[in-house]
């Protein structure tokens, strides 16, 4: 099987294994785990920000940042098919207690800095007032797409006017930078906070990493134990997490791969397949999305159904050029 | 001065005024305000439903309705600008915990099937699952308007398909059934809740009801409890809201001052008004609208500002024919 | 029947029902309401604060009151009989997602300053704060005691040394007042925020005051809205109200009555009566209280289950020293 | 150092590293982790229940539960030192909007049927009803005292009497279980859900289960998700897990190294020790707490305040019998 359906089954590498046993562990929740404090230092560094937080997911991040931004009975603007919208159980809602303005992104999934102006509320005695804006880049939805730093500038500079933080869920954050080609740290440059994954392409098992200012992390921190994610000796997978802090720069192959499989399949009758721009492959298919997953599956290539006629496939580190070229065989076959 | 900002400012008439000394009254936290019971007997069968139950407001009818309706964690599919969505202090999420879709209703601010069934949400386990939509008739924002009951009953239809109840804020449903010239209860045919309210073109001083089956409404009556509206010997205010229901009728009368003021505005250089639907004029104004509110007040006119360069005028029981002409004049020499 | 279940059954007066034809009013949303105006100015007066805030239930008065001083998260110190624990729906969880950590204020309901103190808790990571203390005077499980200001003070001192403010739910205000033989405002000099009943036995028939600072009021006025307790022209029973602020002086007849009440059912074989405090009477009986009760009411006398072997008997303005006799009388032949 | 702080600081095992290293992972978020099935089966046997879900945390686990188990609105009865209360940060109003009604469990943090018959609460118009019942076994504020399952059937069985579920927070279950010498699935036979911790005396880095029937663990992993516990290649750390499971008949040994703390401490000047149930130590000492403990600390033995006057000593798989005897040793020189 070649498993295209997401990039969050990457599996750990045998390095990042043998650094999960060797890890030097300690009781984290008081901040005593040394290769969690390594892991938060790092992040930190990378994207250029005062500290993060280490977290079992991406969507802890994402909620506990919403939270320490934000009052309840405020609202926050979302890209309309943005993750933290769309795949979060309205959390927004149940965590932080905020109303969701969603703002259409476009083919792209990018924001503007007048959708924000205009989408923007002051609070009054009637009026929740905007609390935040969620970003996302890479975009998922829209099928991986990297937004460049301008575009993430300007909306920062507009909702900073108005006195609104910037929230970046950057899941694939890495996947954008590499695609723009600057580094992670110049997409974030303007936001008040970024989550990333270390698992996903980077290739960690577990967590993810929310970073901001010193007050923000801490602020946050006490949030992830109201969540329930205070973990113990969590150095056990913060260490393949300090790994996959250093696979950044091979993200170019998935996203050569992703590139190799859209063009394969595109060359396939009854399917159409856009030019990805990073690891994320969105085929059109004249079957319905979900007749033409179960026949990739008994050709034995694992996608995602995405839209009624849209099939989501990803490449990432568990696959190679040669899995592509398969699983385009494969998935002719499975058309024909 | 001449109020045109908004149908709230009604004041109770000498009858209204007299019902309310001599309402006979009980302990309605007990059940026993037989006025209530009255109130709430009668207007339930004006709009054709099971049962109803009477709140000190607007707003508290339609968070308790979505409340009753729903779970912590589902979306809701409002208007987008919407009364429900915009100005009640994002108590959907915070009352109820749900998520908020906002659609496009246009100009008008009519949903339509096809909006129902694409922004459904199938609960799984990651998404939210739609849980309640919401209409609004006649449509505040939009300036008014009156939304035919094919189009609410298609709404409902879809709704109802996908086993989705539907809420229709009627703070002004019997402006809207005047406009189309049907009964209040034609236009709730199919929605399974309904708030509309005393006050405004009615003429009470406080008070809306909210309707649906007795089960609905059994259920509401607890959380109009949580929110703090079970009132005591709320006979009071009931009994001049009886007398508002028999003022169905006369609104008419506001629809056609409404025209009245928005033919003569229409007529003044700088403003240009459509003819509205009901007793909302909204006017589109060359200057800004805080400046020209400001000018129509120093003239003896009282307006609102409802956007940038628009301004609200609003038709009521306070106002006659005589009136709309002075106000007009006195625009007129405002503008100049 | 004599109707002896709560004082919130008094109906309004012949002074109050001309009061509420005769009021002179405006549209309270837009803080136009004279008579409204003048109703919190006098009630903020008459209880030594800066400002008062009119609501339709004490309920939404108390958990606006919460709301208003705690953030979410935090923990509420209550007395483990007190009505905004008991009888309030949750709302303390749900309106403010505040932890209650009920404290035992004995027989007549009084908390002592060691209890605030032991009972703090220090916010750190993995503890919620102590946001509010919560009193309730007269104490209405505990049979209407009435608790001196030293109790108070004391309480308030104790919980401001730790940075904790003070609500006090005296729904019932004046009647502590009446038995202490103090005016009102002496009870509250500490407190940090009150509700005070304008029904029960004032008499008014609907609504209460939340009176605080001027910034507490400010920001309860908005929670108010939020809470669906904005009404429009509302003078309409803030007239009677005002009425009721009136009556203050004359709940000393209702404490004669309870006591003459209490002295003549505690003479009744089965069942002893201690003294009231106040206007409410607790008898414990014999006989389960439910029967007790229904016997009661066939001889002509409404009274309340207060616990198993416990009825609750509550003297109002719309009772006499006659009906107190007759109402003993029946009790009398019921028991019989 | 000697670290008697908490079993929370035990440090994986070799074996448990080299589990880590070579554990059989998956997409757990799809269900395809075989280690985490694997656990979450083996601990389902275990504790003699239909289904487990692996959670990152013990506080995680019982939101989770207490969110299943409840609507919002409702009450939880809770011991009033119990964790779930005290030291997550009111989560149960948060995540559940549930209000807490904290029960006095006496020295032992035993409740008992009684109490819960009392406690219990009926919803009405006015009164959130009982939701939930919870229970703590080892009872960790109270020294981690081992309750007898007859005392856990009894508050179940009045508990079902009255339609309420009971969850136990069995954070130290196996504890409890060696101490009373009987297998954990006795201690939850009928209780509806429980929690234990795969961490602390068992040794595991990260993680705890929660079981139940398969459709409370179906519901609960849904509540996962929402609190963002929905890790990926998860098996890393419930690999360790698995070997933790195997861990539980070595707490006999921390048992036996805490009596042995307790009695040379309880020789100590100025310092009063009760003989331990399980392996949490608690002393009395006549120095405050704060100085107390850093006085050991100077002397090389890591303890917890627990109160003024009360220190804490936890024996866990870390510390061996010749540690202890060398703590014991540090103690009597940092007081003297």
């Amino acid at each position: 099987m070649i498993d295209l359906r997401s990039d969050t089954v990457t599996r750990p590498s045998d390095a990042m294994r043998e650094a999960a046993r060797d890890a030097e562990v300690g009781d984290d929740v008081y901040r005593e785990d040394p290769t969690v404090n390594e892991l938060e230092r790092r992040a930190a560094e990378i994207v250029g920000m005062e500290a993060a937080l280490y977290v079992p997911t991406g969507t802890m991040g994402n909620q506990a940042a919403v939270r320490t931004h934000t009052d309840r009975g405020q609202e926050v603007l979302v890209e309309e098919e943005s993750h933290v919208f769309k795949w979060e159980l309205a959390g927004l809602a149940q965590h932080s207690g905020v109303q969701t303005r969603p703002l259409d992104g476009g083919d792209r999934g990018v924001l503007t800095a007048e959708q924000v102006r205009e989408g923007y509320v002051e609070a009054d005695d009637h009026r929740p007032g905007t609390g935040l804006v969620c970003l996302e880049n890479t975009h998922n939805s829209k099928g991986g797409t990297a937004i460049a730093p301008e575009y993430v500038d300007e909306v920062c500079e507009a909702a900073h006017d108005l006195g609104v933080p910037v929230h970046l869920d950057g899941a694939r954050l890495f996947n954008a930078a590499t695609a723009i080609d600057v580094p992670g740290s110049r997409l974030v440059e303007n936001v008040d906070s970024v989550m990333f994954c270390l698992s996903k392409g980077l290739g960690a098992p577990v967590g993810s990493m929310l970073a901001g200012s010193e007050a923000f992390v801490e602020s946050a921190r006490r949030v992830r134990k109201l969540l329930g994610g205070g973990m113990r000796q969590a150095g056990v997978i913060a260490a393949p997490g300090l790994l996959a802090l250093e696979n950044r720069e091979r993200l170019a192959e998935d996203h050569e791969n992703a590139e190799r499989l859209a063009a394969g399949l595109d060359g396939i009758e009854g399917v159409r397949v856009p030019q990805p721009e990073t690891n994320i492959v969105v085929a059109e298919t004249d079957d319905p999305a979900e007749s033409f997953v179960a026949a990739c599956e008994a050709e034995g290539v694992l996608a995602g159904t995405f839209g009624e006629h849209r099939v989501r496939f990803v490449a990432h580190l568990d696959v190679d050029t040669e899995d592509v070229d398969r699983a385009i065989e494969a998935v002719e076959r499975a058309v024909a």
